[in-house]
């Protein structure tokens, strides 16, 4: 069995901002010449979540509206006095920090309609997105 | 290490609906005679989800009355221009395209009441959802 | 390739509670001696989840609170008739029942405002975690 692992470095120019990571993610996995096994996309922040879905420009804003009406700013939340992004805190903590694919043939497994995004929940920041690739 | 791939076909019957397949992926997991390790169950598309939760009649009209709660049509997205299944698309990148399961003694890790869901969220269609099994 | 695998036991004290499994979960992952691999945090129960995000007490209570408004009773849920409880499943399926990390150099790896919670939805419980190293 072999690992392989990868960081990927964003800066984000938005706070709230979908940055598709697919082509990264899908070449490293290619470049690992691991015939079958699994790869985990993995996000170590707090304030940002990895989601999968359709690359459409409407659906994107659509995921981006949706974000902000279910994680919206202002309601008197007590981490706010601390650190002004509870927002950003709740919607990882709901969204997930990673997400896993099979790997099959050589590839990451995906539908034609699967891109892997990385959520920025807080930013313009810099984000580190690692991709972990495992087996045989 | 092992890896073993299996793909499950199930066509839908309603526009929103949880297929069971527990069965179908337990038997699998323990047809591969892996003793230790983990299996993937995973979709390769982006207007489902796989879910985990237990398997009572009930509750699993309460989870569905939950997803068109939360994801309602009618909204003025941006995407129902190209194609009218926003509402699927947000819940499938909410919920999660796939679950990850320990394998111990040769079988699933699961506790009682928690049966593996295939959430379709713009049926009917023929779905296909696979099942990885990696370990030793 | 070696595969161990841990049980945690927990007896929360609360209806809604987050409880830090941080500390039990890493020092299990060193113990492993694994230098690559993955991490598997489960939980087998249908109204718990595992979520990751930052320990400061004001955002835990945060999440709580909003858990507690997404998820609320009384909402003539079906399953209610069978068992008092059906916001804490609807939570579980929503939030999801694992978490995986990745491990690197011998330790999980994970952000700095990343710690790993259980989240009951039912208790007070006994609950058991349980944590899968797989690696090399």
């Amino acid at each position: 069995m072999q690992v392989y692992f990868k960081e990927f470095v964003y800066s984000t120019n938005e706070h709230l901002q979908l940055v598709d990571i697919t082509e990264q993610v899908t070449t490293f996995v290619r470049e690992c010449n691991i015939e079958s096994g699994i790869s985990l996309v993995n996000s170590p922040h707090s304030t940002t979540a990895i989601i999968v879905n359709e690359h459409e420009s409407g659906l994107m804003r659509d995921i981006l509206h949706k974000v902000q009406e279910e994680f919206s700013k202002g309601n008197s939340w007590l981490h706010d006095k601390v650190d002004d992004n509870t927002d950003a805190h709740l919607a990882s903590s709901f969204l997930g920090h990673s997400k896993t694919f099979p790997i099959k043939n050589g590839r990451l497994y995906r539908g034609t309609w699967q891109n892997i995004f990385l959520l920025e929940l807080d930013g313009p920041r810099t984000r580190h997105i690692t991709c972990q690739v495992m087996g045989e």
